[in-house]
């Protein structure tokens, strides 16, 4: 959650005049997203986010990101779309910032989703991995196993302040990965973020995904491994199976998971933990005083890599 | 703008159980209002904020603000209704906090309001006045004259680190307000923080005035004082006698300016600049690490203070 970057009434009339979408009824600044500046506004035509890209987003990135909303909206994929001006154009400078205008979507997101929410947002990674198929341009993932080594390095002298031991279970986990980690599995778009915060659902039923600002390219079978991480965990730390269950089940049903792909899901699961613990360790250690959000604790994250690294098959996860 | 406390969908669910406001569509942190975490939320029947109450905001004052709010608008001011919940309460406990549920208003509102948004707002404040009279709870301005002291002291020792001689600008202030505040002026419920981001505009039209939490009863005029601050000085830091003028004018032809009052406007003024002078002074010499805003600048208002030093009359302001 965050807004970073002040945009006045003024400022919004100015930009409006070049976009053909209506009279400013509401315009408030949100506590969404911890990557950029983001704004609710509603028109006489309609509702729409207005975000500008604060410093982790790069603007060379904004054609891959734009475009894969554009790409996955003509698919059938419930996500934001961009607007584009009157001149055509999909993004735009605002006080300083790259910035969009995207469409916005209704629903809510639970903090503690069920089984059945859990099958749904399995079935749409399934679809928004088929709908990614054919999206022309290619974003390497920098929070791969590449990128993990950097973050352990960075964080190693102080994450012991964080938990005890931390600092050797990162690298123990960072070797066993560099060692283990798959190749040759299915590719693709991923979202690479699919938490329950960006699924929102109207009942039971999705009704949009966002908050694409890390997907990129990398193996399918990892998106499914983050959402085990993000979606399949109680609040007490415990995997519940079930969740697992249903979530890969629901996946696999829309989009065949192979044996390779199967058998990954352990390895795979560690990486995703692993990921999420180092950037959250990062930014713990790291606050941002411009920040108007509060890091989240890694420590929910080195418990689900302890668990993951005793883990012997994808039978444990329910696949 | 602050989302100090978290509030799941799951929390809010549970609440909106007590309440007969339909089914949430879209439930989001604002990032809007200093002393409260604020939610706004959208139902199948209509737009609501879910306001939760932190600590600057006493449970023991909800009666006169929620009470105010259902008063002013039996009289025709658009302003937030509280909602009551199908027991018929005003305000509930949430998370530990007490909090309510108020209708939305749509508009904006102007970082730089021209002449006219200033005439409209003048006639707002006159006819808030008018509409408050008769309002059954008093409330004292807990920064009044009296609470203008303990600030001072709080922020003696370091305010000449925000702005050389600004402690001793304060003290000289403070004392020539003590001995020439004026008593006996009309009395009533005043807004008493009618800024410009809390009056929403639709076009020239206002639609709204919101964030009553400072509310109170105090002299009518010292509420216009605290506009001819907000409204009428320019970024440059200069005084634009042509919006005082219309802001002052409008306000008069809805409730007549007794001669007392406007003989009283440079010291009301000098008390209003102060008075958030102090404030924003403390907040930024002890910003809360909790809160998810930027203290604002108290320089803003040490130069405006300087300025109604040097006045003479209210002519200077444009009355």
């Amino acid at each position: 959650m965050a807004v970073y970057t002040d945009v006045s009434f003024e400022d919004l009339e100015a930009l409006l005049a070049g976009y053909d979408i209506g009279e400013p009824r509401m315009f408030k600044g949100i506590a969404e997203g911890v990557e950029n500046s983001n704004f609710l506004l509603q028109t006489d035509r309609g509702s729409f986010i207005l975000t500008l890209y604060e410093k982790r987003v790069h603007a060379g990135d904004l054609p891959f990101f734009l475009g894969l909303l554009e790409h996955l909206a003509q698919r059938g994929v419930q996500c934001p779309l961009p607007v584009r001006s009157r001149s055509g154009d999909v993004s735009m400078i605002l006080n300083g910032r790259p910035g969009a205008i995207l469409t916005f979507l209704e629903g809510v997101s639970f903090r503690k989703p069920d089984v059945i929410h859990c099958a749904a947002a399995g079935a749409a990674l399934a679809d928004l991995h088929i709908a990614g198929e054919g999206f022309a341009i290619a974003r390497p993932n920098a929070l791969g196993l590449a990128g993990w080594q950097p973050l352990a390095d960075a964080t190693a002298e102080r994450a012991d302040d964080v938990e005890r031991g931390l600092a050797k279970a990162i690298q123990e986990a960072l070797s066993h990965l560099k060692a283990n980690w798959p190749s040759g599995l299915p590719n693709g778009v991923i979202h690479a973020d699919l938490f329950p915060d960006n699924v929102l659902f109207m009942g039971h039923q999705i009704s949009g995904l966002i908050d694409f600002y890390f997907a990129c390219n990398d193996a399918l079978a990892y998106d499914l491994a983050v959402m085990l991480n993000a979606w399949c965990f109680e609040t007490d730390g415990s995997y519940n199976i079930t969740k697992g269950q249903r979530l890969i089940g629901a996946y696999n049903e829309r989009r065949k998971l192979g044996t390779d792909e199967i058998a990954a899901l352990p390895v795979l699961a560690r990486g995703a933990a692993l990921r999420f613990l180092l950037t959250r360790l990062y930014d713990w250690l790291n606050p941002d005083p411009q920040a108007l959000v509060r890091p989240k604790d890694p420590r929910e994250y080195s418990k689900r890599l302890r668990f993951h690294m005793q883990t012997q098959s994808a039978k444990e996860y329910g696949a």
